[in-house]
């Protein structure tokens, strides 16, 4: 389609700058903003916020008010076509009287997908899709991959040296890199759904693995903090102890263990196993179904966050290198014994920034390598709550 | 010094662009720029393009001809004072009637020192130094060390893995980075008076460390290749076959050996020894007082390139980082086993760019480890010659 006028696209890249206010506070729902235009000029303007209060689309046309007759909605989604927590929106642009509606990309939840513009083109509403469909598909690669696939999206965090190194051989670690790129993981913890972690980094560091209000540097971070993203300890021999800081924090914890056990302050899932370890694609599938979880940040040392990467199960890597050098015999960066050079792994940077002294990189795979357990492949996603 | 207008500085930025055009050719003089201008109007424009020809006042001059009577004079290094191979610049400017010079910085050579403005003030010129001084002496890292300490600027070229690695633990090793990281490293080696690399690069790889005409992009390419920078292979048992390529290659290669041997197409040195290996600050010593060499690239395996690292003896560390992850079991950046997190090399990042898949980092040094052996110290710099 390219019937779009540099207006039409000038509006939708406000849209998409409006639905970024809801990045950290949507989740489980998706990042929705919403611009209405009539005779050149904006007569309103919404977003998502929060999971249970108004869509975009809703919150716009409530701030147009009668000006929404004969408007043309630029949404970054297609309006939605079911009963929800709230009613369908493209019942309620149909009622105030929009003539056209422009939305940059299909909804990927199974159902709406198509129904919504349907819905529109019922009502006599002129409707087109598509316009920057890829950069409104960069606010939602989670709720997109979760619809999609029926598993959340998954980034790998890791700090190192310049030379790939996360601590030294005996072990000793301290924070390697600085003020700016902490603040940073904080974000990037706020708009995940849940937080993975390892047995491992709960009895060296005790982490808490919560977003912190003074750290975040948002202006919303009262109401961020309100969310905790859902903390996720494997622990396959279930060494965990009920004094771990983990769960004394603010928020649920999942408990992730064999066999049937308690936990105070935890919810405890039996974990499925394969090869006698924690079945990873099992329990990501899991998140997305049973907790809706859209963004998955995986928080782990070497051996966690290497048994992610050989199964093929992320999808973006986010390093935040420091300008250090740990030297030959300190602990390397993924746990993950390649013998020949044409099974190295493949990716594809995205992003590079200085945090401080930092360098945060992000990289996509371009290589999977594929998990060898396959006892939870279960591509039909039939259910899935939005 | 807060007497310079907003034009001098401009006609300085001008005349530093200018003295990179000599960068891959000067050596072993300096890279210098400079601008004659006389009632607003550039006169005359000069750079330093190679040793034996004309100095970067004495081509501005010629451009200038009468005109250069009351012009100033901008040059981003001092005017010299003594007769090399070409007679002192500061008689020519005294000579054509130049009313003012403007000098970036000092000539850090002892024989000129301020010898240069004193002459031209002598004159009655009116004189002043240090606008723009530190990004002059940009241009010059190597010529500026090695007059101030009789030492060459070191500088250590890696290519490895996102996870810091150089190849397989079997040894395999391909071409990690792209040709454009490539390409700049042929870059790397036409702007370094040397090439240093150890006998392991030279029995697994054969490498020629050649600046190919082809692989350059610049356009003076013919005019680099004529001056192959000395290509030095360290090899303190003797290794090295007379039929290793490097040896083959125009231009000089010298090799590095213990005692009395021979080796046809090469200059023998016989090697001071530290802690029975190679003593690199004897190498380097004798790099810039017998070879002259401001700048020496070590493009050599992790054992040599670490023993640079773990002396103190590198100022740059150039990174050309591949998007590829190679795993736990490959080979390490650096042989340098460091076992404590206070012993951590603290480096500062200079810059970083993009160069088709891959990123360069480049990096100089906060802490240097220091080197054990002592026994060519001397630090006195009587004879240079330049």
């Amino acid at each position: 389609m390219l019937d779009w006028s540099v207006e039409d696209t000038a509006y939708m890249a406000e849209a998409i700058q409006l639905a970024k206010q809801g990045l950290y506070t949507t989740a489980p729902n998706p990042r929705v903003g919403c611009i209405l235009v009539k005779a050149g000029e904006v007569v309103g303007r919404g977003f998502h916020y929060r999971a249970g209060e108004g869509h975009a689309e809703v919150n716009a046309l409530k701030q147009a008010g009668e000006a929404a007759r004969g408007a043309t909605a630029y949404v970054t989604l297609e309006p939605c076509s079911h009963y929800g927590r709230t009613p369908p929106c493209a019942e309620g642009l149909i009622n105030a009287g929009v003539a056209r509606v422009v939305s940059a990309m299909q909804d990927p939840n199974p159902k709406v997908a198509g129904r919504g513009i349907k819905m529109l083109q019922q009502a006599g509403i002129e409707c087109s899709a598509g316009l920057l469909g890829k950069q409104a598909a960069e606010l939602n690669p989670g709720f997109i991959k979760r619809m999609e696939t029926g598993l959340p999206w998954v980034r790998v965090k890791l700090a190192m040296s310049l030379d790939g190194r996360t601590a030294m051989n005996s072990g000793e670690s301290q924070w390697i890199t600085g003020g700016a790129a902490r603040g940073d993981v904080q974000r990037l913890r706020a708009r995940s759904s849940a937080i993975v972690t390892g047995i491992g980094s709960i009895q060296i560091d005790d982490s808490s693995l919560t977003v912190r209000e003074t750290e975040l540097g948002l202006d919303n971070a009262i109401d961020i903090v309100k969310q905790q993203p859902l903390r996720v300890v494997l622990d396959n021999s279930g060494k965990m102890g009920p004094d771990a800081k983990i769960l004394q924090q603010p928020g649920r914890t999942l408990w992730v263990t064999q066999g049937e056990r308690d936990m105070p302050h935890a919810d405890v899932l039996t974990a499925q196993q394969c090869d006698s370890q924690i079945d990873l694609q099992w329990l990501l599938r899991h998140l997305a179904e049973s907790e809706q979880c859209n963004e998955v940040l995986v928080e782990a040392g070497a051996t966690l966050a290497g048994a992610f990467v050989e199964a093929g199960l992320v999808d973006e890597l986010v390093v935040y290198m420091a300008p250090t050098i740990l030297g030959s015999n300190a602990r390397a960066l993924l746990q993950l014994p390649l013998d020949k050079m044409d099974q190295k792994l493949r990716l594809s940077m995205t992003d590079c920034r200085q945090l401080g002294d930092d360098l945060r990189l992000t990289y996509s795979f371009l290589d999977r390598a594929s998990s060898s357990c396959n006892t939870s492949q279960n591509n039909a996603v039939n259910e899935v709550s939005v």
